[in-house]
């Protein structure tokens, strides 16, 4: 019996673990980490403040959480298109044009994950994605090298290369300063300019031929 | 006279204050932020630790302070060689070499401006940074553009990548991980095969000619 209840208890810690890192991801995406307060979060889940620290030690171990579950579903996203069949510099086109779509798609929680000061804990997880990105990248410069398609003399440091162009290119037009620059009509920077140019960066980059405007 | 010995502690506080400076910048050259701590600071400079929170008010706030004043010493190298005579392909292929020449030499404080997970503050200065340095980008890709050099759609957005790419492709180099497997022998990457595959990619990216090897 007190084993039964043990376990039921498990169950009931760990559906509530996964409510609060669901409520958590709602408030990122909508004002990014800075909207991400332990109280805020408490309320949203209904629960006192002391309870949320019972599950997540501090906001830090929290938000690096939320960081690793978006950015996990992003480096899938990105496998998916890099992985699929066709020649590696149509995928290697398809995947820029896709992460830029999703991160235009999602502008607050694009800009929270690329780049929004924030605790240690997740600058730890952005190396981490940002190894996980670059492993994408040397699989297929490695097949593109194969097939002709690409010239590239170190594909690890080559794939890192990618990984840093592709965030930093986002880092200022999702910036929320772009944003309110965007809205007030001083900015004309729209997606199809970002990902068309970063897409020829990076073709170029890696030795592909430039795609047929 | 109390105005005399007013300006005479003005004057001690400041000096103070840069000796602080100039202590926090040498732990964080030898041990990356992780070695700056308040108390270890305090003992270098001969000073309370007290002392030490009359002149900054936070860790974050000293480690912002010395990040700038470290970053600001590498635009400026970087600068004078971009904005040297010259064609603008070579210019930009010296300035990387340079580049990375300089954080190899002092490859703990270049980890530690580029990526080491420390205090938000820190992560706020790394942006308004990494916009110092695309600007620099932007003036020789126009100066390139103007020239013939340089085939880039969008100046702006193409210098973002280029920082990217540059501090992305030694973050890797740079990491203790890395600096562990190359003196266990495991890792034989050296500057000149960082530095080479860097420049051939920027000027790739850029639309310039590749240097003849």
């Amino acid at each position: 019996m007190s084993h039964h209840s043990g376990a039921q208890r498990l169950d009931r810690d760990q559906e509530l673990r996964e409510r609060i890192r669901a409520c958590a991801l709602a408030r990122v995406t909508e004002g990014g980490f800075a909207a991400l307060t332990m109280q805020a979060l408490a309320e949203d889940v209904g629960i006192a403040t002391g309870s949320l620290y019972r599950h997540f030690r501090s906001k830090g171990e929290l938000a690096a959480e939320v960081f690793a579950d978006a950015s996990q579903r992003e480096v899938e996203a990105l496998a998916a298109v890099l992985r699929a069949s066709g020649r590696p510099s149509a995928r290697l086109a398809a995947g820029l044009a896709q992460f830029a779509a999703r991160a235009w798609s999602s502008r607050r929680l694009a800009f929270a994950l690329i780049a929004e000061p924030v605790d240690p804990q997740v600058d730890e997880q952005r190396l981490l994605y940002r190894e996980a990105y670059a492993e994408l990248f040397v699989e297929l410069l490695e097949e593109g090298v194969a097939a002709g398609e690409f010239r590239v003399p170190h594909s690890g440091l080559v794939a890192a290369c990618l990984v840093g162009a592709i965030a930093e290119a986002l880092i200022g037009p999702l910036s929320p300063p772009a944003r309110a620059a965007r809205e007030a009509g001083y900015l004309s920077q729209d997606l199809g300019d970002v990902s068309q140019s970063l897409i020829t960066f990076c073709l170029r980059a890696v030795g592909a031929e430039e795609p047929q405007p």
